[in-house]
Order: C-alpha cells, then structure tokens, then sequence
C-alpha cells in the first residue's frame, strides 16, 4: 500500500510499502480517511529525533487519524465494519500495572504511532486494537475526528486541572496545544480562559470565540487582564503549554492561592522555578504526558457542540501531495494551527 | 420600615417594622431591590415549620436578594456605597472549626435568612457582613442577583459531583433546583445533561436550553435515553433533585460504573435505597446542604454568559403586592419557576 | 487432582477432577498452599446462591489463596518457578473500558473464583495470569498469603475513604471484614478506631489490638464513645461493615460534618436511609465491590509490621479435613474469625 | 513581663517588657510553659531578615509553644482556666475569602509569631484567640505540646500528599522538618519511609524509628534503596524537605508513574527542575505554606502514640538561659533537632 515514510532527516517520500501486520481477535483493519499534521511529525521531519527518541530506519509518520473499519477480529463487539471511527495511537500493555491503575499512559512499554521504532498512519490501512477505535458520532466529520488526537491532550490537561463551575483559567502559549487547551477548559467549566502568546498570528482564532480572552504579551497587559477578571485574586487555574522557561517561571505570579498550574509545554532544558513564590500560595503542579481514557468524552463534547474545532482546520491537503503539505507544516507559518491530510 | 412578615400560618402581612440591628465595622447595609421567592418561604407560609425549624413567632420572610449598597463599617473594603450587590443568606460563626475548614455552611451555629428565628430579606433594607455580600458585574441584572442564591445550590451540586469534561449527567426532577443543577451542570463542564419529571408544564423551560435533554418518565423511555447517550454505560453523574422516593430508589439503575451521584432533594422521610446495586457500580453518594464559597463563581458564569437564568424567572410582582404573590406561589403551578419581587 | 467441591447444597467433596485449563503465555501455574475460608464460601454450600449468583453445577469453592509457582509463561518475568506468592482471585476483561480506567473491579466481564460458574481455588494447582499473580516477601506466611484477599476488601475501603492522617474511624460491625477493615484504617493514618458490634466474642480479637477500641453497642455506650475521641465532633469516616439495617439508618448520627462513610456490608434487601439527616452533615457515601489495585500494596503492610493479622486465624485443617473445616464454619461461631485450610 | 527579644542582629537579650494587648471576648490569656527554637528564629537572629521579613524593631522571638490558660474571655467555651494548651501561630483575618474556603494559611493578612513585625511568645504570658488555642490530651507533655507547632507542617505535607495506604514514601533532607515529615508519612498509611541526608549525624535519630529507613547519599545508594523497596517501580510519595537544588532537580528519578512530591523545603533561590522527566512520569507537585487545620488531628496522633517526638528533643534549656539556648541553635550541630525552652 502507498504510505508516507520519512526516509531520512528532511526526507518524505510517498512510496509503496508491505506492512506485516495480522488482524488478531480484538483488532480492526481500518481504511484511513483523515490525519492532522502533528508538530511531533514535522520534528521529526527536520530533526530525525525527539529527546531520546531517534529515527533509525525509514519509519511512516502521522499518528492524528480517523477511518472507515473494513474488518473486525472476532472477539470484536462495540465497532463493526463501516463504522467511521477515530483511533487513539498509543497501545499499553493491557498486563501492565499501569494499564490496571487506569494510568496506562505511563505504561513504560506504549508503542504509540510514528514515534520510532513504531510506524504511523499515512498509510491506506492499518489494524488497530479495537480497544483503541472509537466509533464517530454522525455529527462529527473525519476531519473532526482526526482532531480528537490534539484535542485529547487539552481534555487531558483540562480533567487533570480539576477545573470547578465557574474558575477562570490563563493558558500560556496560543500554539495548537494551546488552543485546545484553551478551548477544553472552556468546555469543562471555565466561565472565561484568557489566552496569551507573542504572535497576534497565533491569537487571532483564539480570540474568535466566545470566552476565550486573547492577550498579546509584548503589547498588551497580561496581569491587568487576569486582575479585571480574577478580581485581583489570580486565575484559578494555569495551563503552561509553551516550553518557554521565562512563562514557567512566572506560573506562580499570575496564579491565585491555591490554584492548579498544569504544564503542558515541554521545556527543551531543565527550567528555573521559583518555588518559594509558588509555595506561597500553595500551588500545585500537574504534569501530563499524553493522555489516557479521553477519546469517549472528548467525541462527546465534539457532538453536542460545546467543542467547535472546524476553525482550527488551517489546510487540507489531498495525500498525494503529502510532501507538499509536510513542507508547509516545516515552514511554520504562526497563522497555520492544523494541517489536514485527506486520503482520497 | 415595610416588610413582608408571616404573622401566622396562611398569613402574610405586609407591615411597619423596627429592626434592631447596628451597622458594625465588618457590615454593610444593603437597600434591598429584587428578591425570588423560594419553596421554603412558601412551606413556611402554608405549614409553619420545616423539620425541626417552626415559625414561633412572626418572622420576615425571603432570603434570595440583590440590593444596593447605602452604607459601609470601617473596615469594609471590596464593596462601596452604590455598589450594586447579592447576600449569602447564611452567616456562620466565623471562628468555628467548620469556617476554618472550608464548610462553613455546616457550622451548626450558622444563621440563615427566614430560618426561623432569624427574619429574612423582604424589607427595605438589611444590614449585613460585607464578607458575605458580593457585587453584581455590570451586564448581571438585578432578577438575576437574586437568582444566584438558588443557583448556588445547583452549582454546589455541581462542584461537589466533581464533574470531569465531557460528562454525562442525569437530573433527577425538574423543579426550580433541579433546572438550576442542569444548568450548573451544563456550564461545569458535562456535555450533555438529561433532564427528568412527571410533569410537561416543568420540563417545557429546561427542553428550550441547548444541552438539557428532557424526558416525561410517565411517556417517553429515561433508561432508552440515558443509554443513546452514553452508549450503554450509563450516566456519569446522578443529581437526584426530587425528593421523590422511587427516584432515590432508582438511582443505580442509571448511572455508570464509578459514577457519582448527588442528593441534593430532600426527602420526606426515610428513604429505602438498593445498597447492593449501587455497590456493584461503586456509586459513590455525596450530600449537600445549601452552599459554600459559590456566589463569586456563579456571578462569573452569569456574567460570561454560560449561566442564562432569564427564561427561568416566570413572574414578577412589585413588593407591594407580595401577598398576591405568595398566593400565587402557594397554589403551585408546574410551569411557574421562579416568582420575583422588586422593591418598587 | 484433588479438588473441594461443592456437590449440592449443603453437600461438600473432596474429589478427583481435571481441569480443561492450558498455561497461556501471560499465565503462571500454582501449587496451592494455603486457601481461607470465606463467608461467600459458606453461604454457597448453605444457601447454593447469593443474589444473582446460583449454583447450576458441582463447583470448586475457595478464592484466598496461596502458593508457589510451578510454570511459567513466556512472557512471564515478575514472578518464576519457586517464588511464594498470592492471588487475586477477580479477572477482568483486561481490553475492557473499566480496566483502561482503572475500576477493573467493575468491569461486568470479570471471572471470580468460587462464583458461578467459575471454579475456586480449593484443589492441588491453578492455572491463572500471571499479572494477578503477587510474589510474597520473605517474612510474609503463605497463610498470611492467603489472609490478602480478605484484607484487601478492607484496605480498598479503606483506601477509597480518603483517610487524612489523624481522623477518627468507626467501623460497624466486628465481623472478619471489619475487623480487617478496622486494621487497615488504623494502618492507613487514623488515630484511633472504634469498632462495634453486639457479640463480646467477636469483640475480643479487635480489642487486643492498640489503637481499636471495641464497643459492644448492647451493653455500652457507643455515642458517648464517640463523643470523647472525637471532643464531640463525630467520626471523621465510619465504615459500616455489617449490612444491618439500623446501623445503616445510623450512620450520620456518629459522624462528624463532611465526613464520608464506606458502605462495606451487603443489607439483604433495600435499607432505610435518613438522608435529610446525612445532608445536614454533607455526608459522602463511598460504596464499594471487591477491589482494585489492593494486592502490592497489602503485602508492603503485612511485611512492615504495621498489618498484624496472625490473631486472625483462628483455626488451620488440612485440605484432607476441608468437609470439617466447612461444617465448623457453618457453625457460626462468633469467636471464629478464618479458618484456615493447608494442602498437605 | 519577662522576654526573649531579638534587639539586633546577633543580638538577643532577656529583658522587661510590656505588651498592649487586651484579652477580647473570642480571646484566651496563657502563661507560656515551653517553647521549641526554630530554624527561622535562629536564622532571624543571625541574619535580622527571611526574604522580604525584615526585623525592622527590636521583636520577642519563638512561635512553638504551650502552656496553660489563665483567663478566658466571654465567648471562649471550648478551654477553661488551668487548661493545659499548645497554640497555632498563625491568625488569618477570618473573614477572608481564603479562611472561607479552608485555606487561612494563604490569606495574605495572616499575623505569625516572630515573623516581623509580629512579637513571639517567648514571654511570660501571651493573649491569643481561642480559636486557635487547642487542649492536650492529658497524655501529652508540654514539650510534646510545643512539639506541634513543627509537626503540623509535617502533618500538613503528609495530608496533601494524599498518602494512600501501604504507599512508599522518600524523604529527602533529615533536619527537623525532614524527620517530622517522615513520621507523619508513617503515621498517615505508610508502610515504609526512607529518609535520605548528607550527615549521619542527623539520620541517626530517624533510623531509630521502625518503618524509618536512612540512607546517607554519600556513603549509600539511594536509588538501589528505592528499587529494593518498591520492587523497582519508584517511590509513590517523595517529600522534598532539604531546599537543596540538586535534590530537587531529582525528585522525579526516584518517583513512581503518577507519584506525588511534596515541595517543602524553600531553595534559596530559583531552582531547575527537569519538567520533561516528571512528565514522563505524570509526577504532580504540590507546594506547602506552613498548614491549616492541622493542630486537631496531631494532638490526637500524638495522645494515641502513632507519633512519638521525645526522641527529637535534644536540649533543654531554662528560659533565663535562653541566650545559651541561641547561641547552641545557631552553632548549627548536626546531632541537635530540637532545643526545647522552659518558663521556669
């Protein structure tokens, strides 16, 4: 089947490939319609590495997916074949501690798509444990359900918050992460989410919805517009997702007493805290990796309409001119949020 | 000063009288404008007691209240004279081991407006602890000041079910606490909320809402419902709001494995409850009585938008025809919700 | 292989039978040393049922057990041949929604020992997976191995009370659940627990260990009790532990406000609540079933020395005399706690 | 009245002096019995400043006492006169949004012996509100009173960590806060706490203690400890208790998948903390400010004797060699945890 490799830093290639792959008994072959174009993606794409992760043979990218099931293993009862679905790409060892524990994203032994030595999913087909296949609402397209991936990862952060009726979250950092942060702690129980980033780019669609409060940092005035709406006791709740260490540091400043802070962002380096600033109004700090247990609510959100990801759909592209769109994705325009492929 | 006063059981006068009450250094003094008549006040006026709480003598009624303020003791700092504000109805001692914890509402010291013997709010003007008096945000209305205090309930409901993004929940009867724990539940983060009674004339206003699915269980299938929704697995969050025993009864039948349910009706007796259903999902049952620390959060969700109570407040009389209005109140129409005073 | 098997009601053998069970690549097999006898062990042989669970065929009784690893799976590495270890006698469907979760203990699928129609544990060796499968320390008895199972019901109450360091417990009912429920509050940070029940016999083992303070609620007096540990205020937690009637209806009358209460004990029909009573009190009822996750970190307590549960044997018979064993514990006596079988 | 003042720098003198205070009617008046010396009064003492608390006027120092009630004004009912007493240090405003909400300690009004420019209690007598002033049980001693003050933190960390039981525990740093720490860990469900430090000295009195384990991380293997005890998953709970940058930067090597740490220690300055690596791991960080609600449930803890503290006071002095004491403090002896003054 075509797939799309990266076949060596700086170097996809749209090629034939064999996969050896069996559908067991709880397992689907699933026929791939839609995959979003990950920042993890384009890293590799540039870099050959993530941290200790390192591409060592030709490996097919994309882990952002939805499809059409085309065959069900046995054992398989909640989907069946012309089920529009969207697949969560990490596997746990369903034998793991971690898995028992209801954390099996900590599972030390996850092979998650496109994260080496684990292929992707731009590809025609893949088999997927049904487990991990999630059947689409009719309301929610293939392209909304290839955002559900993203998506997951602020529902993620935004259940960790233990956001209550009414907080008011700061998000640090407009990146697609960010956003959907932004837009998950809106749909979990903030009355209003400020957002800022350096890029009025990035901040432009955020500030298109309705309680999203966007706020450029270099021109504008981030602690006067938690205060006007904190009423000077701090946001309840802050999501750092940008990795910038000078954000991380200030956490604690922009936080009211005894407030979550959850970090989002990976850092590239070690970062400064001010931990006795942070210690003076007792603020916790939630780490995320991933996330577990989120595709359910996450489709749910998506089909009742409290979730609205359309906006954030900046391109789509036909497969075939996958390259293309990875060299889009490369260029890193602070306007594009979400790059589509569609497969046909 | 007028006030509208039960002066017995099935009577209520509207009369001159003197409070003696002195503005200390931590309160203010409040010219009353609008205040919502609760199904307390009205058992108060056609039973004379609730539970162990008997009108011995004639006492003040109404404690759902916004106002302006008129005049501030010396150390009263977050609020001013003009200031258009609510009141918390209940003031506890505040140097109990319960306020220090954080329940104040559970001091047992705690004074509560038309809980006899305390008179309430329907007067023209009360003084009370700045601290426990909070200011209206300029797009919140005077009605809807009011309404905070019985949307403190559903939103104390909310808080405690510990509602994660995304969360299925079912109302249990659809009274004005129930449709105010629909919504509370709604804009905390579930995606969608099923809303339940007997009667038409109570779901028609919760039907109209975004979100709130409302179901006759005498003539459409709550258990078909609740499974379409949450594909089989029952609801996340049970908020039983009826008082009514069959439902207390029924409530595991609904829920999901680990789900929370939230008594917030109160029964009138004994109520018989399946143990051993609720234990084979773990169903963990909270309780609650009244509120605490809810008023900034649900003024936030009023002001943002997420709360709309508009359509909930079904009448409005002038305070000079407040018996006209209890009378109304007490002959218990299923479609009236909430019946609202002003002051002039 | 010799097997306890429960012929018809009333009617134990010990018999010869195979087993039709293969050694999977994620399974362990057991030769079983030591296996406690259960009151559901019991009502089984008395009563052919329990609940929805009926007897419709001849079968092997016993599910606290332990033992020593004979074979191993391939893919086998936390436990190998020669290790001493304990089972837990619960598994779930590991793909299932609840195990991702966490709750795998909820999950519908789940495949009991010794509840129909899944065969115990009571014969020579077991087959079973071998993620359920606990190597012992070295200072832990293959009898104290065996003593896991009933423990873990206590310590998950335990664990699911939330227990802040210093609370105040009362356990309900001084059956071997509570008092293994007792000893686990105690172990998991309360101060101080009272335990209750109405037979002096069943009093006496709890009341030798420091900390419980056994109340026998006929002849003293269990309020007062309470008032004094707790300077008035009420049990932090009660864990009600004898599914009797009045003492569920009593539950919020000995707890403090906020408290949370753990529905251990199975009423044998729908139970009376005074829920006005426990709203008053904001109380929190946790229910639970079996247990989750309980296993390492039981044995982490019985190797420390802070879970002492040897005074809880009270007699050992040879899996030879498992009839007599059963007939004594049919018995009944108050001053049994577990008896014990040991297979050769 | 006789006081330990701190008059300058270096400089501490017992001298005559009076105190304005006037016993209110929530107020009770104690003569002072023993006061423990802490690190931050020693720190004061040599240095005149903590941060932005700067001793600008000659201030009494000491915050850990007990003692015994002399008067009581008209609303204290809950301690009488030749009760014996131990008292919180910290006065909220108890009508602060935070003392509302359970969280008093962060209310930025909050008045703290010895803290500048609040006077400390090493004086004769002391006026304090009754609220915060709590009964020994008669099985606690005076200095075990004093002993609280220092506990609570210990207990505060121990209860936000939200210890589960038969969780492992690793206590980084071994001075006086560590070791409280470590026993209350150990109270609150631990079934093994590991102690780690630089000094033998100072690990020599936790080893002392069943259940503590000390390892000198010079000398020892830390990590090998940690795996021995948690078969190689990581420490469930690590409190970092030394401020000390690398042990901070550390914290996640040591934790399991979804631990908790406990930031209690206060770095002098911005610390690096590897983010990345506790995402990986999904580590949640909570800070700690002194405690809230804490004295209640030590006292009991200490009268039940699951916490036993005569072992941590090395010296006592008389409060006329109060000097001697200092200066022994601030000499900074690794052996010494506890000095302990007494009024006469």
């Amino acid at each position: 089947m075509k797939a799309l490799v990266l076949a060596d830093i700086g170097k996809i290639v749209l090629e034939d490939r064999d996969f050896d792959e069996v559908l067991g008994d709880n397992d689907v072959q699933i026929k791939i319609h839609s995959v979003g174009i990950c920042g993890s993606d384009v890293h590799y794409y540039q870099h050959g590495r993530i941290g200790p992760f390192v591409v060592e043979a030709p490996m097919v990218l994309g882990h952002e997916a939805s499809g059409i099931v085309i065959a069900t293993g046995k054992n398989v009862t909640h989907v069946k074949v012309d089920d529009r679905v969207c697949m969560e790409p990490g596997i746990p060892n369903v034998n793991s501690a971690q898995t028992r524990a209801g954390i099996y994203n900590l599972d030390p032994e996850v092979r998650f798509w496109a994260t080496p030595p684990v292929h992707g999913c731009l590809r025609e087909t893949v088999i997927h444990p049904a487990a991990f296949t999630f059947k689409l609402p009719d309301n929610v397209s293939f392209a909304e359900g290839a955002m559900v991936e993203p998506l997951a990862i602020g529902m993620h952060a935004a259940t960790k918050a233990g956001i209550k009726p009414g907080d008011i979250a700061l998000v640090i950092g407009a990146g697609p992460i960010g956003v959907v942060t932004a837009l998950a702690a809106l749909a979990g129980g903030c009355s209003d989410v400020i957002i800022c980033d350096l890029f009025d780019e990035k901040l432009a669609v955020a500030n298109d919805y309705e309680g999203l409060h966007a706020v450029n940092i270099k021109t504008g005035d981030l602690a006067a517009k938690v205060n006007v709406l904190t009423s000077g006791n701090g946001a309840d709740i802050v999501f750092e997702c940008s990795g910038a260490k000078p954000a991380i540091a200030a956490v604690a400043q922009h936080a009211a007493p005894g407030a979550t802070a959850v970090l989002v962002g990976m850092p590239v380096d070690v970062a400064p805290m001010d931990i006795v600033a942070a210690q003076a109004k007792e603020i916790t700090f939630k780490t995320i990796f991933r996330y577990a247990n989120m595709y359910p609510r996450t489709l749910r959100l998506l089909s009742s309409g409290k979730l609205h990801v359309q906006p954030l759909i900046s391109q789509t592209y036909k497969f075939a001119d996958g390259v293309t769109a990875f060299e889009r994705a490369a260029a890193g325009y602070p306007s594009d949020i979400k790059i589509m492929l569609e497969m046909e």
